[in-house]
């Protein structure tokens, strides 16, 4: 019997097991879309970092460096978590180090597990079939937007739990994983449509982010699997 | 423009805003199920209180007491969270200490708030035409399952948000309103078959409780709105 859970938010995790299992990160809107891209693009790995401090201090070392803060990139950084502006030449073969507003706080509460690998829309089924080939229980953790539940997450881990559901004969779910379900089941023929009046879509209409938003919705546009390993996240497969 | 949010988890109500709003805690399987059915039986007042400890220092002190661990009546009580516990000429009149798993512990953490009320189907509608009478914003405030999140009451949450929507005109509801909202629209035929695979239905299974589940399903059959005033919950209307 493989245990599927999706915890909400960080400040949840806690209240979970963590430990023996893979843990999969997502925040769709934008880290882990950005991350899934920059490996896409060839990246070497990314080191997540908890502070801006933290970033600037890898940039001053000759490191490229990305951090964003509620949506926007921060003052003396080139790079900050839309997907787009990682999708140049300029990438290939670089470590770069990321610090954003959820998602790699997320990151740096999960890398007590045995496996934390990196979760979107845009390689959902990649993670399926790489989680597949694993024979461990299952934490879908959501970065959610300070702490707080967020829809976009939750729609992923719901479309994560469908693709496993699918595949594991013996399957014990919890009750978010099986809220998740429901959900992307609902909202799955139109992901943009369902967002309409989710805070984050709004937060990234102000932003003039919308390109962004239709950009991380799309599914399995890479086949990258972003894994932890130490301090880097580098591609498993 | 009234706000109104919902907290999956006593853990994340930090993280939300709680002053000068109600705040509505829901534990329906079964404290708050338990809480209603205590008031339409005429109890006087209800003391919440953190231990177990606490509730037999007020049995000690000629009190009724009440207290339940894990969904079994602990050793020395007469009482725990059944409702059906509650449905006795015995109560009536009497100031009840009761402590929970997790439904005390919910009304613990937000008794801050300027108004805390106790939520269930059972007083559904009661719950909502009280909250439309007053113009304050409004989070509804899961108990779960030790600070995790849990379907039934995540249900009972999107039932008052919708009642909630067809009466005030301008709402703001964040993502877990909606989220809480689209399960309870998709569950609202057959709560009770909707939560067939819910981890607490089948903690509650185990311990043959099937009857109490089915009656804290129901909707509405109370008038009764439970309202924390300094240390007791009495009936506010």
């Amino acid at each position: 019997m493989r245990n599927v859970q999706v915890c909400f938010s960080p400040a949840l995790f806690q209240f979970y097991d963590s430990t023996d299992r893979i843990i999969v990160v997502t925040d769709i809107l934008r880290a882990t879309s950005a991350i899934c891209t920059a490996f896409q693009y060839g990246v070497k790995s990314i080191i997540p970092v908890a502070t801006i401090e933290d970033a600037m201090m890898y940039r001053q070392n000759g490191y490229m460096a990305a951090a964003e803060r509620n949506g926007i990139v921060q003052d003396g950084f080139e790079f900050g978590n839309s997907p787009f502006s990682y999708m140049t030449d300029h990438v290939k073969g670089q470590t770069i180090a990321l610090t954003t507003t959820n998602g790699t706080q997320a990151v740096e509460i999960a890398k007590e597990a045995s496996k934390v690998i990196i979760g979107a829309f845009i390689n959902l089924s990649a993670c399926a079939d790489w989680i597949l080939k694993q024979n461990e229980n299952v934490t879908i953790l959501c970065s959610g937007w300070k702490n707080r539940f967020n829809l976009e997450d939750t729609l992923f881990a719901g479309a994560l739990v469908e693709k496993l559901q699918g595949e594991i004969e013996s399957t014990d779910f919890d009750d978010a994983a099986l809220a998740a379900l429901r959900m992307y089941q609902e909202a799955k023929d139109d992901l943009y449509g369902y967002l309409e009046n989710s805070s984050h879509r709004h937060r990234m209409q102000r932003l003039d982010l919308e390109k962004d938003v239709r950009y991380c919705l799309q599914l399995d546009t890479t086949t990258v699997v972003p894994i932890l390993q130490g301090k880097h996240i580098v591609n498993a497969l």
